[in-house]
């Protein structure tokens, strides 16, 4: 028994549910239509918990021949079999509306691994006391994800404000100086509130793969 | 009452201990010997957890004037009152022996806050199986802590092997394309293993205190 | 009449102070102490108002022979002829302890030219609560000179709460992600609080002469 | 009272005018044509000030459903309660033909927001009689805003004639080394004319916004 | 004989099969339909081996008016006379499927001129055991060939595993922090694994020309 | 007398043939076909030699209404009045046919100000004896201009041929790690050869602009 | 048999020498002179080859208490049981005078391992004459090292005469627009001479390892 | 007959006198203070005209053991047989007082080569009448050197005044976002005004050196 499948265009690593409690998920930019059908049905076939393919057009979606699916067009995410919610929950904090696309990223992945979420949009700090209104969402949490472009000093201010880890996500919303998401992602990494942690730019997928690992870890220590 | 000390060339944060559990935690860098004296006399008075001054240099070290405190010169840290023992385990992993100092400056605020941690040094990927026999060591953690320079490549192979969360320091480690650390932090944020978080570059300091974050959190759910 | 003396190693612009309310300030950098002895000499002869002269290290200075200036070690300045205070109110900022000689040069070169000061320090956004309990500082404020290094957050929140003008300038503190101060710098520019302008990275003299613009402007309104 | 009103995909800040004297300004990327009209419509119910959107393409513009609006294609700009002109002279110069959208984005919110604006176009270095020529039009100005793209020589030349504060604005014009307004942007933060400020790449809108922090201060001490 | 033939638009170097034992290979970017036909018709005429065109779209492909060629979508590449099979054993290794169009042109070019290629798809080292499972195809080869996007720690592994030469390839594959193989083109560079080379991001060609270099000289020390 | 013509959208600087022996040569980016016109049609009126648009695509070209114009598609060059040609022979050399597009631009201009051109396309060093076989060409030259892009070599190997002025044109052929030219920029800008000068990348305008540059002051000696 | 040894400041990778023909190399800088020491005792106890110690200063080397070991100050290379000359020939090309450490360190260490070299010095472009004069040289060697600084060209010449395989060192040498070696670096990977391989700046070591490679495979097919 | 000496370190180019008007000059960093007496030796037996080494720092220049040099500190220039004077006249133009060294070795080495040269020091444009009351040492030029840090806007000014080449030389004066000489750089090379011509950073070598191939086309065509 090798832990993956070979099907010529890809080995489908069909160890990774019992190595780290999820199936393989598909990142579909690069893959045809067919490659994405033949990597989902063997993962379906060889695991029990929920399958996702992220980064996924409409057109591309339409084309993946595997039956069950749903698909949520602002993620670009598809999933079966989406997992039972588990109690661990997620705050999920934007600085802007236009940081919704890669929040929703994050919410619907969480939401299809089974973590519990909760959205608090558009609490970027040039009007701090929409943020303060939030402090009662965000004291709730067991992890915050945090998403925001431009300079992305929304995750300094949660980092100060709560206990949980803090994962934050930097978007390339913004223009000029913004370099496509790189500053916000530099400012995360130099951010004056110890202990965030950064995932890659836009990478909503990331984070909330970060939350799974802490879910994860945390049921363990029940 | 409003949460901070004025000492006039510092605002101690006296509420931080009440808000994320853990005092104030001191950069040395840019301070005067006797600025930092008075901010950590103030942090003693007003809370009763660890207190820590991170990147301190062994002469500045010298100079500070209040009593009790441990200095490791490796890890340039100066800490009093450090926690009692918590079970929560970090393991550290080291790439190459060059990285000794950033994983050490990760292991002894972890020590100092009072999480366990287990050290595996030197398991870089260009002798893979010396990793492999780590396997067990990297199971049982709570958290792993991945310390890498030069290409990074640790971050990704420990963030295959394991399902508890990892938090990658890159280290300025090696030369030339290695940047200064920059190569190494864009691979961390870029790796192929899901659910990486990053901190700053040679930052020991920030991966543990992200771990205190994890472990606040495993704490609250237990 | 030329509007300039020629020393043949420099041509001081004698025109300045009738052109734009102050005499030419001196950049010390790559200048031997006797090229700056008679540019001084030349602005104490041909002007009437501070003379100056920046980024200039204590060694040089002890070699600057022009009796009757101030040299001011931390803030790297030497003066001659400082300016009476005028009623131009400016609230200089900062976010950490460290970022103090570059606010120290703003708050020196500020007071040399005769504008106002008041100094809120160390209101880093990692302790908010620390910036909204110096709201009303802000509030009576002119102008504000926000001095913040690692990922400057400071200037966004700073900027969300005034009216008045925001001068932010981005330090070199930090290190690794925070690029010399590149990073704090590319957040400010393109910080989601409207208005805020920036200088150059660690120029609390840039800030300094930005007041004076506005001072300028503001005087000539009344 | 919270200071805002939560509409779920935003919480528009309707503290805002109350703080700083305007409504919050609406930056349309990213943003739904059914959100533009829903922050919009609160905007005009919760305030008295101009509201503006920014940064919105004629296609976007003829979806937003709020009557009243005024739109300016080449300043991408949708106004609705045009504030009536203030004293406060804003003069913007131009170093080429084809800086002329950004500045057009800086008249046009200047305009909406009261100041009075003066147009000075194609003043680069590369003839500079032609900036001499404008002399009078510069002196006569409470602030300039300088919008140039390539080496943005002219911020430095303007920096070097008026006493008013000098708002630089680089721009994206150019091709090969001015790396979409980098090397403008870099240019004018190291400028040799002392006390100039800098405003991200392409952005008419900061400046314009900075310009209103002027007015704020100059109208106070009046 | 001068070595080259001038067609105007361009001098074929018609020495270079005597002197790298292949005719000139033909870049098409930039190249009009006519100069490719052109060039292909003179090498053809003056050499005896194989005739390539690289990086050549479909639609101009179909404009090359030389029979006898043949065109593989995939890899971008247009062949006539490829060159018989050689023993030289190069083992093309993916780490993930959407790197699969590069490695398609270092196989595809590989092919046409000779070398014998064996292909291992998708053992990316976030399932590390799927590379273990190939390690006796990697001892076979004479050289390896490692196609890698993102953080390209592929290369790292497959350089601690092998004896042979390892030519690695960064790919353009990926987000935000990949940088457009920026990331992985550095990553390589710095490999703890040592006597790694490394070509060009995206160059599947390049990579097949090194390992074109190496069975040359393996050939003539025979 | 002012030295420029304000069309309010555009300050002519007729000053410009007197001062440097050519009209101003006019930018199309960013500029309406109704601009342009203006521009052109004043400056045929106020000066004597030959009128430039520059950069200019062949829809925009179409637009312009000014009769005589004569459009090289190739080099993106509309020419009104084109200089009896000068003896000033300037040899520009190409690396690869790729180079082409910056190449015309180069020759058009200068036959357009009057300059002798002659080309010698295709000499990169990947076969230097191309190079070297045009070596009577090169000594025959007044100014050679090098166009190249990817590593741009070339230059550096034709400044260590000539005793003439070289200008190098570093081009954006190439992919990946070429950036776009920027690598050819460095690298001509760092030439062992000594005395090699550079301009912009893809600005076959600017070198030609800089031979003329050369041309004046060779006839001004003669 | 685990494969390697743990010393706990290290894991020394016992079985590199059957894996790879060669025993571990270690890299000083972050060793202490104990370190080394003790790693080097393993090694030499462990295996038959040649141990190496890279990047060492003179300093460092002397506190390394192993006997038999033979310091090279120019490579910064101590060396035990270097190994018998095989018949391997690489030739070693430098572009100027300043880039011999780097290739002293190439010579170094294939020396020590084996290889046969020979070295032409100082054969930069500028000159392009003194290359030709040693293309008997390149001939007859089984692998070329190019190592060269500022704009690298040297290695594009020398990747267009020879065909066997070029490994490429870019190196620091040089200033301002050099960017310690990244200029080199950059146009050694885009090199219009196909089939070139590049290593790390500096890394005359890399190069060494990476024809150690090619030998491996060359002796392979005899 | 070679066209060479080959010293063994260094291949001294004995034919660039007969090529190029001008021996080999010598780039001291990286070479030992024999190796420069050695190259100096055989320059001056072999050539005719001025021998020069650059960049010497004092301490090595006095280890050089070359009788009848002469070295001037400031330009780091050691000369031996420094040409007669010609008419041919280069006017070199500093923006400040800390430009002074970089302009003092173009100076020195126009001066050693036999080139006019007339200085133009401090006429930045921050003080624009400066620049213009230097307008007839322009105008008499046969061409111009600038040399300029910070944003180099000084190139620009000139370009648009003189007919002459101008020869922009960035230098690294400047802190923060000046980027070591980077942003001068990159300004000059995207310059409003045309025909500008740039070498690396702080070469005043380059600049002369680009000013004898002026001279040496001027000359040949009188």
């Amino acid at each position: 028994m090798t832990g993956f499948a070979d099907l010529g265009y890809a080995r489908v690593d069909t160890d990774r549910e019992a190595r780290q409690g999820l199936p393989e998920v598909v990142y579909a930019p690069g893959k045809q239509p067919s490659e994405i059908t033949g990597i989902v049905t063997e993962l379906l076939a060889r695991s029990t918990g929920p399958v996702l393919v992220t980064r996924l057009d409409a057109d591309t979606a339409a084309q993946v021949r595997v039956p069950g699916g749903d698909y949520d067009e602002t993620a670009r995410l598809l999933v079966w079999r989406p997992a039972q919610p588990r109690p661990f929950r997620v705050c999920i904090a934007t600085a802007g509306t236009a940081d919704w696309p890669v929040a929703a990223e994050a919410e619907a992945v969480c939401t299809a691994i089974g973590l519990t979420t909760h959205v608090v949009r558009d609490v970027g700090v040039a009007g701090i006391h929409r943020l303060l209104a939030a402090r009662e969402d965000l004291a709730r949490a067991d992890a915050v994800i945090v998403v925001a472009g431009m300079e992305g000093a929304l995750a300094s201010a949660v980092g100060g404000l709560v206990a949980c880890p803090v994962i934050a996500v930097p978007t390339s919303t913004g223009y000029g100086a913004a370099l496509e998401g790189v500053t916000a992602l530099l400012a995360m990494l130099t951010s004056c509130a110890a202990g965030l942690t950064v995932v890659n730019i836009d990478s909503g997928f990331g984070a909330a793969m970060a939350a799974h690992r802490l879910a994860h870890t945390a049921a363990g220590l029940r």
